[in-house]
This record gives structure tokens, C-alpha cells and sequence, in this order.
């Protein structure tokens, strides 16, 4: 798993109770995950159309820095399904997993166009 | 199911492809759903635990008018379970929908604690 | 008075004092206000003409939970009248109460356009 | 009257119909009579406690330059009251005027408090 | 130097330590820059094309007030170049003082035009 | 030099002439500044005291994805010396560079801190 993005928390991102606003995290996600796929896939039309279930196994407070890990599962023909993980920096604690990701690769007409991807190059 | 909080769909909601930006939207159900948890559990404490799968069915794009609807699946000892949906108010088309959202409500030191509900009232 | 959209007071929201932001609650208010006469009208081009008074009854802190409501007062030819009270949704304590807004329904070149409402349906 | 704070019409202040989201205009302004009535009355601790009503002129588009003015009506014993305006730099189009807005000096426990100031020094 | 435009260190502009973030500063400084060359070139297609070296002498926290000041340097053929400090309101604390500021006037194909001016009018 | 944090141009990161608003670039870079430092010196108490010279080379549109880049230069006493590059993903444009930025290492009170480390380990 590749860990790129980093995202460092600060008093914007919390909640009224003082901790990581879960919402605020899951954003970070989605557009890691579109860069991810937009880059891999070559194709800037690229949009999220599934995700497994999400698990929060901690939390993440006030100056914690968060990575955002992403690994490739499998290509499909118009679609990649990535894995991905959210993790604090310095205690490697889990913070997420979403153990599978669909994005979806469009035309210029937004319709579901095939990427031609079968391996990591 | 209940729909309150309506979002109105503004350039700086929209990825780069001029289509809502997924993270936008889930952010803006976790808030709502927060906020759903903390005034039918009376607690302020309150944290995202689970979210089933997610699929997105629709897009959104510039000028729309989402709503956010929420209904109570179940009461746990010291968790609530939700489901809710995400459509456009004026097409009713469903942009997606969450089975299970399980919230969990925590005591002054970040422990779960039971909320002592059974039923909405 | 329907009271729909929700806020929650979030660290962003907050002036240096640590109280809300007067200018965000606005923000929240007149975005509310340009939802409901959209929906109301079925016309997307609405704009803000004028806010009678507003006096600040009350504040509020990290935390607290906002509602806005909004009531209809009188359809005008191009325009329509609402009256607004945002409260804390705990307490019920009425921070601000807005008498008479006007919201103007425009067409495609952003002049004043007959809506043809003349009740609620 | 004078012309302080400018604000640059970016994308990120546009409602979904391309003009000036007039929340937006709100926030600035409502900002800008606080810091206004923080350095007059040489107290961090400002409320805004009342605006008389506000008349929308005119609108604005990205890229316009918007230019806030403020200017002192009266000291009262522990508010001061200003006018303001907001106008387009370039076209010095009024986009709004408000003509009283009445801001309350406090204490360190939010109690209005006598500011003892009579006139601009 | 003319001061203008203050900026309120809320809680949204400090980084986890507390202090204003270095981030948020630099880019109200390049805001504020941006739109002294508009007005002075009489040209909304202005960019930034080069910064001198940036000191930063002492920091803000929250509710402290900022004010950028800038000065004209030299007027170039396509660019002007500016000089800018940011301080402490009430302290008159220097924040950080950037030397030169080169601001370059482009045409409607984002190409550097000639601007016509040789000195303030 | 280790590209991590990727950015992706969004219309919300735009100035009114639609290009990548330099101000948000450079508060990108500075976050990502103070990361790679606090990571490296193992201290979260890190601030911004020095940036060299800055020259903008090309621009960006909605859209494109910006990576950083971040290099050591030199360990000082209490402080670290970086460089730093700003590119295109997709066309390896630079965007600019900055040679060396100081960043230094505080204690609890706020004062500059040895941080005891000599190389990269």
C-alpha cells in the first residue's frame, strides 16, 4: 500500500466535541482516491460509484497527521477497485479501512467509457 | 423517513468535472447524521462507529437541491442505528442511500455509555 | 413555522471570543431562506432584495445545534415575503427573528418575472 | 465614510445562479464592523446587537472588486452604533447600505460594559 | 505605506499549535496584492509572477487583528512591483515585510501586455 | 527530492480569472512544509521562520494535480533547511521552486528548541 497524501488536523477539521469530524476525513478520502484513480487510469473523468463499509476503529485529535494509504484490487473493463486506509503518521494507528473502492472511468458524456488498463505500469 | 437539512449545490461544492464532489456530500450526511443522533439521545458525545456500503446511484451538479433524510433502524445499549438516503428534492432522484449507520454515545471520557432509550418519544 | 435545516456550531464557525460567528449565521440563514423560495417558486434564479431589522437576542457557543425556521407572510407578483427565527434546538432560546424578507424570482436575464403563485400548494 | 477591507468576487463566494452568494456579502460585512468597533472602542470583546434594514441595490459577479465603508453615528454608554456600505470599487455601484448598526462592548463574562469613549480620537 | 485590508486570526486560520497559520497569512497577503495591481493597472488579469525573500518575525494568535500594508516600487512595462508588510494592528508588531513583489498584466490570452502607466494617477 | 501530497485543482482553489490562486498554492506548500518537518524532527511544535525567494514559472487550471516536493538541505541547531517544488503530475511542468525555506523547532514556551538530530535516519 502506497501512502502519499498527508493531512495534518487542525481546528477546522474538528467537531464540537474536539475530535477529527468524521465527515471531514471521508472527504479527504474521496478526493485522494479520485486522484488516485484519474492518475492511474489517465482519464480526469473519473467518479466514485462504490464504497464497502467503513469501519472507524479510532479517532484522530488536534495537530495528529493523518496518511491515506491506497492499493489497486483489480481492473475492471470501464472501472478500478482500489483498497484503501487512513492511518496517524506516528502511532501507525488504523484509523479507517475500506476494504474495496470502485471508481468509474466516463467519456465526455459522462457515460462509462472503458480505460484499456489491465496491470500497473 | 424524515428529510431535514437541505443543501444547495454552490461552485465550491463541485469537483473538478463540474459534478458534486462525493466527499462534499458524505461529509454533509455525517454531520447530519450527528446531529440527528445527538438530539434523539440527548447527548452531545456522540461518534460515527459504522457505515454500511455505499453506492452511488446519481450525480448532482450545480444548482441542485439535495435532502438528507434519516430514520431510526434500531436502539442499542450504548449505540443507534440509522439508515438514511441522499436525493434531489426537486426530481427525487436517489443519489444514494446507507443501510446501517450505527452512532455510538460516549461519557465524558470518551467511553461508550448507555443512553438509556428504547424508543423515540 | 417549518424548521428544517439544522447547523451545528463547529470551531470554524466561531469569532475570536469563541461564540458564533455573527456573519456565518447569516450566511446560514439567507442561504436557507434562497432554498425555500427556490423550492416554494419552482424557480432556481431567486435573489435576496431586502431584510427588515434584525435584532440578536441571544448567542450561541461550540456545540449548540441551530435551527431556522421559515414561514411564508405574502406572495407578490415577482416576489415573495417570508418571515425567519433562528433558535437554539435544545433550549428553544430565540437568537435573532427576521420579520419581512423579500426574495425576488428572476428569468434567464435577470430580471423581475411573475412567479403566478399566489397561495401554497 | 471610509473604505477599508476590499474582497475579491472568487468562485467560492458565487451562489449557484454566478452572482455574489449574499450570505457571503453578509459574513464580510459583518466582520469588518467588528474589527471597526474592536480598534474604536479598544475592546476585543464586540457583539453585533442589532442592523437596521437592509436594502439589496444591486448585485455583483466574479471578478468584481467589493469595497466596505463605516462610519460612526453615535457612542452610546456601551455600544456604539455605524453605517456601512458595500460598493463595487470599479463602478462605485452601491450594492447595500445599512443605516444603523448597534455594536455592544463587553466584559470578560459577556455583560455589556461602559466603554467610556464620547468621540473619535 | 497604505494600510487597507485587516484580516481577524479566527479559529479557522491557526495551525495545531495555536498560532496563525503561515499558509493562511501568505495567501491573504497574496489576495490583498492581487487587488492593489487591478485597481492601480486598471486590469482584472493580473498574476503574480515573483515574491523576494519572506521573514517571519513574530506571529499572531487568535483575535489579534492583521493589516497589510504595500507600496508601489517601480512601474514596468507589463508589471509593477510592489513592496508589502503585514503587522499587528494594535502592537504595530511586524509580522513579515516582503521586499519586491513583481505583478505582471496579462491580455485576454494569458499573454503579458504593456499596462500604459508610469506613476500613481 | 520525495513528491507526497498531492492537491487537485478544484473551483473552489480558483482566483476570479479562473487560474490556480497563488495564495492557495502557497498555503498547499506551507502545510506540507510543516509536516515533512515535524515528521523529520519529531516535534509538533515546528514554525515557518524563512522562505527564499519565489519565482512562479507557470500556472495551473482547474483540474490539474499538483504534487510537492520536498527536499533537506541542511540540520541546523534548532532549525532544518528545506527546498521545495511545486509540478504539474501529468506535464512535469514546474510550477516554481523554492530553494531553501527555514523551519524551526520550539519548546513548550514557544522558544527555539535544539533538536538534536544530524542526518536523515
Amino acid at each position: 500500500m502506497i501512502f502519499n497524501t498527508r493531512q495534518w488536523v487542525k481546528p477546522e477539521d474538528l467537531n464540537p466535541n474536539g475530535s477529527l469530524f468524521g465527515g471531514k476525513l471521508l472527504a479527504w478520502i474521496d478526493e485522494e482516491l479520485a486522484l488516485f484513480a484519474i492518475i492511474e487510469l489517465n482519464n480526469p473523468r473519473i467518479v466514485t460509484k462504490f464504497l464497502s463499509e467503513i469501519d472507524f476503529k479510532s479517532s484522530a485529535k488536534q495537530g495528529d497527521i493523518i496518511e491515506i494509504g491506497i492499493d489497486i484490487v483489480k481492473y475492471g473493463r470501464t472501472s478500478i477497485t482500489l483498497t484503501c486506509q487512513a492511518r496517524n503518521i506516528m502511532t501507525k494507528d488504523i484509523i479507517l479501512t475500506i476494504e474495496k473502492i470502485t471508481m468509474v472511468s466516463l467519456d465526455e458524456n459522462g457515460v462509462p467509457t472503458p480505460h484499456g488498463k489491465t496491470a500497473h505500469q
